[in-house]
């Protein structure tokens, strides 16, 4: 496994875990470090602005943010570091994950969060592997592999 | 004016100054003691913070946080005090404002904000000056006075 | 128990009881004295009203207003009262709650209604007890120590 | 004009007039007695409840009630009088009509209003008149006329 | 029961009746002479358009259209009519009845149909017998006593 | 001009002949013959019935159904012919075209329409189009022949 | 079954085939030739366009693509081919189909698609099937024959 | 400039120039390098796909999709290349933007997309560079002096 490249995900209740635990899964298929916290944006903010503040130091190159409601944990962490940020919007029981799509992409300008689809946990870590493999041609080649065996399912299917 | 009940009014940016004048404006002819600030939960989220971890102690009673899109900057204050924060959504050019309402309305358990309608500045204003006029029976009394000036101009109007 | 700050929680019909009983378990955790009353904008308008009108006299300094669907509740009862209305929008079985939120959020000027998230009993019930706690220390530090167990909770999180 | 059938029109503030008067006008070109009123459930609610009690024995059919934002005023008069009561919901200029759309239209089991489309003064009026129309065999045949000038209006159309 | 005065139901498909009894049920229960029909506006017109320009004189006042998703049942009626037409939109299994409602609501100038709120068949209903009550002291009085009715069992809620 | 293929355009009222329009000029550029009328399906119900089910007698291929609001345009021609109806949801001033879209889409199965976007009106005349030039050689070149000047014109773009 | 005409129906997952084998087989019950593949936009969008770009020398005469979420698949197509494409969208988890239908409908001008509502897929079939039947006589009459049966269920409907 | 890391800006159609130019401005003023291509994924999909598929061998390391609509863009190049694709959904004259949000974020697992605001080509732009910056020492830098500007500017703010 290569140590220099670092993801974070950060998820604001334990409760998210059975979505997010996707992510960590697939970063994990690829080989890449990950670092998974609670962190809650509302509930503890001093220890997520500690954390991402001392995210870029600490080695880690993306931070996947996952939340839901008024899922200000994307544009929170990205108030305190020039690190990209996935933000992770998770659907909730009352607004199918409207709100928390809403409240993780409309950034302002300046500090900029994006965004993957409602719930979409394998898409933010892929996300953050293409971010790696920019540098990183073994996970790029990982990258290439993954996408021409979904290919080859597609193709493979037997309709019943 | 009363010293002793001073309401805060934050604002992300001052291009709501426009919209948001109007809850100072309001505050002021109820004779309550009144300090805006612009203050972005993600532009200068050191100086919010600041700002509202020390508003107790700085003698105010009621935080009116006004912004718009992924409006954080309620919640955002909220997760460093106990005062009451009126959320005010501003609508923005895209979204009809609803997506400042979600983004700040939707607040976790723990972490309460209260919300008014999108751009209402006045019922912003309105609701601080009932938070304080629990204890200050002058304001008590103009909001009552208020209320009856309203309605009496309801009352008074001459269809043409 | 503080007998000089009650809250009063006014529900619109006893079917939503199960979401609106966390609100009153949070004001007594919180040693809060808190009546709970069933009184429907449409279906008990005077009961209501009376109830509105006399709340303040009676002793009340918040009222949580919670209701479903067309939501008048809140902003029925605000216009018979100056005391703060901490409006608990309910979703329904139609719309996922934003025809509540809407309606109850919306108000017109000059009759203010504060709203809390969809079915964010707890919420309303803290914003409730973050008006108290201005002139109520003990409050106060009650709603601070349920902050701190609250991070630490999240802070002592294991996930596995 | 048949003095016996008089429909009420009330708004919640004098600024809709512009689009209110259109129902006016409507009722009038069907010689059907109209008044209108402004009453705010909000701002003016013992005089809008009072209206409503009173209406049935005031000698009115149907009650047309056109209100924005958290329009309240329908479902508030439908709770004080079993008349008919037609809902007009008006556009705001934040969110395009649809929260006077929700807040008129999801009555809860019981207290029954029926609604117009946004801003459709016309229809409000003519639902209204069709009502009286019932026994009414005036009303009925202008309305009949009506239709077929429309539909005529409608076969005339030369596209240029 | 009144033989003058009957209301007709229609309905767009068998798979509602489980909502639309309710209406039906009401009415009987306010002796109320109901007929229920199942008509498609899409796949019976020739049917429900003869229903409709038939209606009036086979002694109908009042016509309740339900009807979900593209619910164009209530409007294709009125159209064929100056009887008052009550549309009743269904949730469908895609968009939460959003659609329904709009379908049946937004209808353009001359042709009005007056809605409630969606799956609400109770006020549908309730709402038909307002119109006969009209000029039926008998309905009329069945309805205030309905009214006090639902009104005392809000009154004596007991909350456990 | 080839005289065997023959579009309809329908529209509900002359108020969208502005959008409209742009439909009718598609067409004749790629010279198919095409007829377009306004037809109401709730002002001129019997018309626009008789037209729909004439329809394929009288020799056309394809309705395009234009409306706005409560669409039933297409909806309703759709219940008197087997022709392929294209919808065309147009803007109206309230609701950005989400009611006719929804009003035009969601039909009931048995009875097809196919909707292009909401004031698309370039698009439901090549769609109209694309389904003659299955039969019509000379069509289908010019709608090649469009694809590739269109691209061209992507390909020719000089930004300054 | 007449081999002239053939329709494809792609759906972007297998995952899908729940619902989109129903218009496989509304096809079939109609004698039309169908092929059905599975084909994603993003997982093989070089197989996706190579069936597009050959879809017309293949034989096919409609294409029926069928999608969720970011519904790009009827889009994707539709650039590669003058063929008629009915987009069928499909409801996913989070957003009650919404997604889907934006997605597949609001396509630019020149590259036109039209759509079904959501996960109609019988709709998308008769669609498909109604375009067969300008020039094929055998299934125009089946279809007209489906019309009237399903009617007459309509007619034939005992409510209990 | 540091020739090594360029990135593109691929736009769907030039009427999007005056709102993503901004987004070309911003990558200027931070000296990265940037081309900008009118690319339709609709209109020119060989160049489309050709440019994706090249993006990375000719020296691209983001790429940034603008697009409006049924913002198929920057999926449809997610589907060729595993360099990060950061969507830019545009505003269009119907739906506030919301298309194009959800036509963009909702991809499926597998072809990840990251979306930043609607219209906000500027956060575009800084996602970019952050991403850039991970491995540029001096885009860093001016990223974070960026950040003390703007943050500056905030609290240099004087009200009026």
């Amino acid at each position: 496994m290569n140590k220099k490249n670092k993801v974070a995900i950060i998820m604001g209740s334990k409760s998210d875990w059975g979505t997010v635990k996707k992510a960590q899964d697939q970063l994990k298929e690829l080989d890449i470090n990950v670092d998974t916290f609670v962190y809650s944006a509302h509930r503890t903010p001093q220890e997520t602005l500690d954390f991402a503040r001392n995210a870029k130091s600490n080695g880690y190159k993306v931070i996947i943010a996952a939340a839901g409601m008024a899922a200000h944990l994307a544009g929170f962490m990205a108030a305190w570091t020039t690190l990209p940020i996935v933000g992770l919007p998770l659907k909730s029981k009352q607004l199918d994950g409207v709100d928390a799509l809403l409240s993780s992409v409309q950034m302002p300008p300046g500090v900029p969060v994006a965004v993957v689809g409602i719930d979409s946990s394998v898409n933010a870590a892929l996300y953050a592997a293409e971010i790696l493999a920019l540098e990183d041609p073994e996970i790029a080649q990982k990258l290439e592999a993954k996408r021409k065996a979904d290919s080859q399912k597609v193709i493979d299917t037997v309709l019943d």
